[in-house]
């Protein structure tokens, strides 16, 4: 097996702490390679990366329409939230215009990724339901598609259920990568995931992007979701986080969604690249500043918006003093 | 920069989804390797690992008898503990000893790592305080020891301090490393942290494991440091936490000792070895998967204790609805 490059670093004091190694395509619409590190061939699993791919036969499907689903809603949709108190309610809002509520959802409950709001529901004598897990948009939305499509949404998880089905459709042909049953396994919300190379995500990103090589149909629903996305992106990951901070700042320049075990993919419409990556170690915090070090180098901003993408991206690290103790960085020469 | 190898594999379905490199050395009392895997001249920030080292001079100075500490307390001393109530209190009657308070501890506040004893703090509309931080039982040992020795603890967390300059002469004595400026930083509780190469590191846990090379009081202290911790595994880590799990099942046959971006440190003193490996990434579950490969070549085991310590070490990996997804386990002959 190929060694991918160390990418990212921590430092303590003046030493490298720890570092990280990963994997990183950018691909044009066409699919050209613009920027290809490590290994971009071997199948990855996207997770909740490709959140984005999953929401088309929502909206593709008409069910978004016939429940009068809002832009942010459709954010929900493409989220992995932190579990606050919107992002429960705008849940819940999807599943009440599918006639529905928090009992059809198949992802299993957990405490809110957001401390914040574990702590006040604890503090109200509440236990978190599956309005709570960091998939209940996307799983809502899977219901409002099954409704949609007046199929029993029961069983929406199975990968023989309609709802699967539709989405894995959607998801080889956006990507042009045909899964396969050696890259095959089961998500942290139950449902199917499937390995697929950076380089085919990459494309797939750069399509959602730009519409290109897209039915006209799915053009429009890609850019559905990427509106909704940069008009609500608190909803699609929660406070602090790093996916609504740059949305916040880029609005519709960019489009980027974090996934589990080290992925992040993202589109910059405007180049018409897209973007996909992993750590291989899968820790988010080399993703994300993995994903910065990208987004630096293809897409032009302005000094403040620098500023605050990087303070976010690259953080000065503090201990529970405030005392600074050392910085997460990109690799020297990582990304030259 | 050599390319340390890649130890430990995440699973998911058949295929492997996330890689951990790591180093490994292992050494007897008398310095001689008997495993060194990646590099292990490099210093390493050894964080929290290296707990028992620096309470030695807490037992060696007389402190620990002139205020009475129990073996509970000198377990809480060398813990990174989950701020479940048990923890906190201990680390309060260590001070209270010295006729202080939680008011002299200078490592700052977190919530409790434990997310029970978190959401139990919150659910009485109350917030952490330095006792729940992962290492007040440090803390309160280093007031104890600057008690103990007349002198003010205030600023005992300075490197000039005097309780700061005990603690690096110990841990340079029993590493047979002199610490270097290049590799100096600050720890997350804002003592002094120093890089220490991984086969220094072992050599240093050999010594504390047997007693060969340290003086006879030195001796002394690391076998009552040893002892403590294994009557006390929960005060050393906490609920469910592979350190009191592990230490539970084998008792004075394994000390170890989790730290911070991937530390793991042990001694097997009846066969007069020490351990210390670090993660590239950082990652915890990685470490602790490296040390149970470690500790299952070395320490030899019954087939109940075998059972319950790889339950712990080498987990099944469930999602949110109990599902089976994948596995941590060993790479393919990294540890052959």
């Amino acid at each position: 097996m190929s060694t991918n490059p160390i990418l990212v670093e921590i430092t303590r004091g003046q030493a490298v702490e720890s570092r990280h190694r990963g994997s990183v395509a950018v691909i044009d619409a066409d699919g050209k390679v613009v920027l290809a590190l490590g290994d971009v061939e071997t199948p990855v699993f996207p997770r909740s990366a490709v959140k984005s791919f999953q929401a088309l036969p929502l909206l593709e499907s008409g069910a978004a329409d016939r429940f009068g689903l809002t832009d942010a809603e459709i954010a929900l949709a493409v989220s992995s939230h932190s579990g606050e108190p919107r992002h429960v309610e705008t849940a819940l809002g999807m599943l009440k215009k599918a006639g529905r509520d928090e009992t059809c959802l198949e992802c299993g409950a957990h405490w809110p990724s957001s401390g914040e709001a574990e702590r006040a529901l604890a503090a109200q004598g509440l236990k978190p339901n599956a309005l709570h897990n960091n998939c209940s948009g996307k799983h809502s939305g899977f219901v409002c598609l099954a409704c949609g499509l007046d199929e029993d949404p029961k069983g929406y998880i199975r990968p023989d259920h309609r709802v699967q089905r539709e989405i894995r459709a959607a998801g080889e042909e956006i990507t042009g990568f045909r899964y396969r049953d050696d890259y095959a396994g089961t998500d942290g919300c139950s449902i199917p995931t499937y390995g697929v190379p950076l380089k085919a995500l990459a494309l797939g990103f750069a399509r959602l992007g730009t519409g290109q090589g897209l039915q006209p149909e799915r053009a429009r629903a890609a850019k559905r979701i990427r509106q909704a996305a940069a008009a609500n992106p608190f909803l699609v990951a929660g406070t602090g986080r790093f996916d609504t901070i740059a949305m916040e700042i880029f609005g519709e320049r960019l489009f980027m969604k974090t996934g589990a075990e080290g992925v992040y993919c993202a589109a910059l419409p405007e180049q018409g690249l897209g973007i996909a990556l992993k750590a291989d170690d899968g820790e988010g915090r080399a993703s994300q500043a993995m994903l910065a070090s990208v987004v630096h180098r293809f897409l032009p901003m302005s000094e403040a918006e620098r500023e605050t993408f990087d303070a976010k991206a690259w953080p000065t690290l503090k201990n529970w003093n405030g005392m600074t103790v050392g910085t997460i960085r990109p690799a020297p020469n990582s990304l030259g």
